[in-house]
C-alpha cells in the first residue's frame, strides 16, 4: 500500500462487501492498518470498525485520533457504539459522547443504560417508523430518502400520535398495496413485540419460531423504542449455545483463546479446586474400606472402570436432559417420563455391561469368580443409578430455578464417582463378610 | 369445537399467525385435531403441517385422506415436502408424487436427490428471478402478482438467457431506484453464492458472517437452482450446535427424548462398552502395580481424586479447543500457541492443586508426608499433561480431518485416566523402591 496507489486502492477496496473489507483489514499488520486508516474517511471506516470484535476494536481505537473516532462513531449504529463504549474506561466514554452529534449520543446513552443480555441492550435504534395516515406511495417516496441509515427496511413499524406501536407493514405488503391506500388500511395490527427488559434468549427463540426478520421492542406502556433484527439474533443464539457448552464443561468464561495462560488458570482454578475437594470425599470413603481393599487389592484395579463407565452413562443421560431442556421437548414429554426412561436405559446398559464384564474377568483373571461377581453386580447398580442421576439432577435444578451450572458434566460425574464407589465397596464388603 | 362453531372457529383461527396455529393444533387431542382437519382446506392446513416436526407430521399424515394430502403437498414449499417424503416408505412417496401437480412434483424430486446436509438439500425452489432487461417498475408490478408464493421477495436474483446467475437486486435497491431504470443498471453483479453440494454448515456461517437474508445456490456452471433463507440457516446452526454437544458427550443420535428406553440403550451401548474396554486397560495397568498397592493401600483412596482432577482439567482444555475450532478463533491464533498456553495453564493449575493437596493430606492423614508427596507431585504432572492432551487431541484430529467424535469428552477423559494413573503409580513405585 504505497501512497501513489491511493486512488486504485480506494476503488478496489470500497467495491468490496464490508465483511470482506473487514477480512482484508484483519489480515494486515499494524503498519498496513494505519495506512488503510489514512486512506479512508471516518464514514467509510465505520463499516470496518463495526465488523471487528471488541478486542480488535480497542487495539484499532488506540490508533485513531480523537476527532476521527468521534466522527466515525457518528456514522456507526448506536448499538455498536454502546457495546464498544461499555467495554472502555468511563471517563473516556464521556468525552466521546460529549463530542458526538447530540442525537446520536443520546441514542447511545439510552442503550448503555439497559441491563446486559436484555432486549434493550441488543436492540438497534436505526429503524423506520411510519404514521398511520401516510399512503403507500408516500411511504415508498420517503423510503427513497431515508432507507440508507436503517438496519432493515423490510419491516416498517407504525406508531400513533403517542409513539405507541400500532401495527406493522412489511415492504412486501407495501409493494402489493395500491399506491393510494393508507398505512392504516394495509398494516397488520397483530404485532408480536417484546419488552425492553426481556431476556435476549427469549427474543431469539421468538424470532426463530416465527421466522421473523425483526421484532419491535416496546416499553411496558407499548411505546416503540427499538427493533431487534434476525442477524443480531443469530449471534445471540451462538452466544447462548457457547455458554451452555462452557457451563457443561465447568469452564465458564475461560474458553477465550486470547486469554493468557495465567488469566485462564485463575478463571479455571476455582472449579478445579472445588471439584478436587469432592475428590477428597471420595478418598475419605475409600479410606473407610481400607480393610476390604487389603483383603482383595485387585478391587482397586477396577475402581476406574466402574467410575468411568458410570460417569459416561451419567454424562449421556445429562446430555439427554440438557438437550431436552434447551429444545423444550421435555416440557412436552414430562419430567417423570424422562427419568423413568433413563432408569430403563441405565438398567439395560447395566445388564449388558455386567454380562460382558463378568465374562471377561472370569476368563482373564484366572476364574476369579468372586471378583467378577463383585465388579459385575456393582456395575449394574452403578449404571442404573448414574443414568437416573444424570437425567434428574438438571431437571430438578431447572424446576428449582437454580443456576444450571451446578449440574454441569464434571459435577454430575463427581457425584456419580462417589456413589458408584460406595456401591462397589459396600457390595464387596458385604460379600467378604459373608465369606469369611 | 362443535360443528355449529365452524364459522366462528375459522374466523378466529385463520386470523392467527401460522406459528400460533401450529401451537393451538399441537395442544389438541387426536379428536380435536381431526375436527380441525375437517374445518380447514388443504391449502389452509398446509401452513400448519409445515410447522410440525417430522414425528408429528407422520402421525397427522395417517389421519389425512390421500386426496387431501396430495392437495396439501401441492401448496407446501417443495423443500418441506421433500423432507417429509424422505422419511417415508418409498412406494407411498411415489404414489403421492405421481398424483401431485407435475411442476411441484418435479421440484420435490429434484430436492430429494441431493445428499443430506448439503446446500441442495436445504434450499427452497420458491424464489423470484428476474431478467436483466426489466425496469424497476415492471419488476414491482410483477411482484404484485407473484409475491405470495415466494419464500422471500427481499432479494431478487437476476438470471441471463442461459439461466446463469448474473446479479442480485434487493427490494431495497428496487425501491430506491428510478421507476424506469433497468435491472441491469441497479443490480449488483458481485453475488456471493454457494454450490449445490456445499456443506450446510458452511452456508450457515456464510449467511451469518455477511448478515444476508438469503444466499443463492448454483450448479458448478453457475446455473441458479434455488435459494437458502436465513430462517433455514438458524435451524441449521441449532442442529449443528446440538450435534457438537451430542458428540462431545458420546451420545450421538441418542438424545431424542421420544426414543423408548430400549432404543436409547441400543444406541448408547456401543459407546459405553467401547469406553469400558478402555477401562479394562486401566484395570490391567493398575494390576501391574499390585505390589506397590499392597505396600500402601491408601494409594487406592487417592486414585479417583487424581483421575477426576486430571479429567476435569482435560475437559476444560478440550472445551477451549472445541470452542476455538467452532468459532474459527484458533485458525487466527495458531494451534501451537494454544497448546503452549494450555501447557502453561495446566502447569499453574498443577502447582496450586499440589500445594493445596499436600497441605490437606499432611494435616488429615497424620502427617503422612510420603503419601502427601506422591499424591501432590503426581497431581502436578497429571494436570500439566491433561491440559495439553485435552487441547491437542481435537486439534490434531481436526488437522487429520478425522471425525471429531473420536475426541469427545469421555474419550479424552478415559485417555487422561490411563495416563494420570500411570504417572501416579510410576512415581509411587519409584519412591517406594528408593525407600525400601
Amino acid at each position: 500500500l504505497s501512497e501513489r496507489n491511493l486512488k486504485a486502492f480506494r476503488e478496489t477496496f470500497l467495491e468490496l462487501h464490508p465483511t470482506d473489507q473487514v477480512e482484508v483489514f484483519q489480515s494486515l499488520e499494524l503498519a498496513g492498518q494505519k495506512q488503510v486508516l489514512l486512506f479512508l474517511s471516518p464514514e467509510e471506516f465505520s463499516d470496518i470498525f463495526q465488523g471487528l470484535d471488541l478486542h480488535e476494536q480497542s487495539e484499532v481505537f488506540n490508533q485513531l485520533g480523537f476527532q476521527y473516532a468521534v466522527a466515525m462513531f457518528n456514522y456507526m449504529p448506536a448499538d455498536d457504539v454502546a457495546d464498544f463504549l461499555l467495554e472502555m474506561e468511563v471517563e473516556n466514554a464521556d468525552d466521546i459522547l460529549q463530542s458526538m452529534d447530540q442525537e446520536e449520543a443520546n441514542k447511545v446513552i439510552e442503550l448503555m443504560a439497559y441491563a446486559p443480555r436484555t432486549a434493550g441492550a441488543i436492540m438497534t435504534k436505526e429503524f423506520i417508523h411510519l404514521s398511520v395516515q401516510s399512503t403507500a406511495n408516500e411511504v415508498i417516496d420517503e423510503l427513497r430518502q431515508t432507507a440508507v441509515d436503517a438496519e432493515t427496511i423490510y419491516y416498517l413499524y407504525v406508531i400513533d400520535e403517542n409513539h405507541h406501536l400500532a401495527g406493522v407493514v412489511s415492504l412486501r405488503d407495501l409493494i402489493i398495496a395500491q399506491p393510494d391506500q393508507t398505512v392504516d388500511e394495509i398494516m397488520s395490527t397483530q404485532v408480536v413485540s417484546v419488552f425492553e427488559n426481556a431476556d435476549q434468549e427469549e427474543v431469539a427463540h421468538l424470532i426463530k419460531e416465527y421466522d421473523f426478520l425483526a421484532v419491535p421492542v416496546v416499553t411496558p406502556d407499548k411505546k416503540l423504542v427499538g427493533i431487534i433484527t434476525v442477524d443480531d439474533v443469530i449471534d445471540v443464539l451462538e452466544e447462548e449455545a457457547a455458554e451452555d457448552f462452557d457451563e457443561f464443561t465447568a469452564s465458564k468464561g475461560a474458553t477465550d483463546v486470547n486469554l493468557t495462560a495465567f488469566t485462564a488458570a485463575k478463571k479455571r482454578a476455582p472449579w478445579i479446586i472445588l471439584l478436587m475437594f469432592f475428590g477428597l470425599i471420595t478418598a475419605n470413603i475409600i479410606g473407610q474400606f481400607e480393610e476390604t481393599l487389603e483383603q482383595i487389592v485387585l478391587l482397586a484395579a477396577f475402581m476406574p472402570l466402574i467410575m468411568g463407565t458410570a460417569g459416561n452413562t451419567g454424562t449421556q443421560s445429562l446430555a439427554v436432559a440438557v438437550r431436552g431442556l434447551a429444545t423444550g421437548s421435555i416440557e412436552k414429554t414430562g419430567v417423570w417420563k424422562i427419568v423413568k426412561r433413563e432408569l430403563g436405559t441405565g438398567t439395560m446398559l447395566g445388564v449388558v455391561c455386567m454380562i460382558v464384564l463378568m465374562g471377561i474377568i472370569s476368563i482373564f483373571y484366572n476364574g476369579n469368580w468372586l471378583l467378577a461377581f463383585i465388579v459385575g453386580v456393582s456395575l449394574f447398580f452403578a449404571l442404573s443409578m448414574a443414568a437416573v442421576i444424570g437425567a434428574m439432577v438438571p431437571l430438578v435444578i431447572n424446576k428449582l430455578k437454580i443456576d444450571p451450572a451446578v449440574a454441569s458434566g464434571p459435577f454430575i460425574t463427581t457425584l456419580n464417582d462417589i456413589l458408584s464407589l460406595l456401591i462397589y465397596f459396600s457390595i464387596a464388603t458385604t460379600l467378604l463378610d459373608q465369606l469369611v
